[in-house]
């Protein structure tokens, strides 16, 4: 099984608690966190959109002292994992950089906490990402999630992390984790 | 279904990078990732374990903050997930508040990236979980994870995260979310 599967995670545009539109700024652990979450389950690109360079840059210090400073000698794991982000402005660059690695585009995925009519199972998801024939982007919102416009330009929607309880509040890096493993873990 | 769960992150004894046993500081988003994933599969209680008093009040500042602080008006759902976390200076107290709780002893949950003979399946867990004849509690070790004695103590060892790579190197916060999904969730 040749897995094609590609992670964003985007700052921009995202709701806020009231539910506007904003901008978030980034969180150091969620460089960390799903960048060692993404290469432990074998996706081949995590892309870290921010609209801001001045952001950008501030991941890319980040990144550098773990690529090639002091942290890559200290904790050549944590290199690994961060050779696999990329820092990107929007989400057309996401696409345009997996048609240069793929030959092709690649199929959205979103989850959300609503059911839609076309949602999908994991299980589903699964047996057409092992298919192999086309790449998958998965799209993870900060903030209080995507907004409503990016959910319905989606080629999937995931059904909900059903988690059996009244209440759904997970980190984007629990819900990262949790839906990596559902889709390409193989530890049932 | 009863689900009687707890689960613990130790700060100490774990090891370190060079297999040294140690104690480690508490991490900020240990606290709130982590409770957001306990409440959201709906485990009982979260125990921070940190031997030092003033790490504790560390923690108790920020879950004040939470609780009653202005954070509690902010974000409700934050105040929520903080309401099942405890404090506690070693496992032994661990122990002996979900004996308070439940009258009786919790059977302790550990995993490791080896396998043991003993080693049982997410599905075996599972099964044993939903008979709620006994309470777990589920052990996590920050750092480089808990030491040999401790794995070597507990009622069950849970086989490792296969993600199907050569790299296993998640965050305690993704292994909390992945595990608590495995044991807990019913969405796959």
């Amino acid at each position: 099984m040749s897995k094609r599967i590609y992670i964003a995670l985007l700052h921009s545009p995202v709701y806020n608690k009231e539910y506007e539109v904003i901008t978030t700024s980034v969180t150091n652990l969620d460089v960390h966190d799903i960048a060692r979450a993404a290469r432990t389950y074998g996706v081949k690109r995590y892309f870290l959109v921010h609209p801001l360079e001045i952001q950008r840059q501030l991941v890319d210090e980040i990144m550098r002292y773990w690529l090639t400073g002091w942290g890559s000698e200290s904790n050549p794991d944590r290199q690994e994992a961060l050779k696999i982000l990329e820092l990107v402005a929007d989400l057309e660059e996401v696409q345009k950089r997996i048609e240069e690695l793929e030959g092709q585009k690649a199929l959205t995925v979103v989850t959300d906490a609503r059911v839609y009519s076309r949602s999908v199972s994991y299980q589903e998801m699964r047996d057409r990402i092992s298919r192999g024939d086309v790449p998958y982007l998965i799209l993870f919102g900060t903030g209080w999630g995507l907004i409503k416009e990016e959910m319905e330009k989606a080629d999937f929607i995931l059904h909900p992390i059903e988690a059996g309880s009244d209440y759904n509040h997970l980190s984007v890096r629990s819900a990262v984790a949790i839906i990596l493993d559902r889709l390409l873990g193989n530890g049932r």
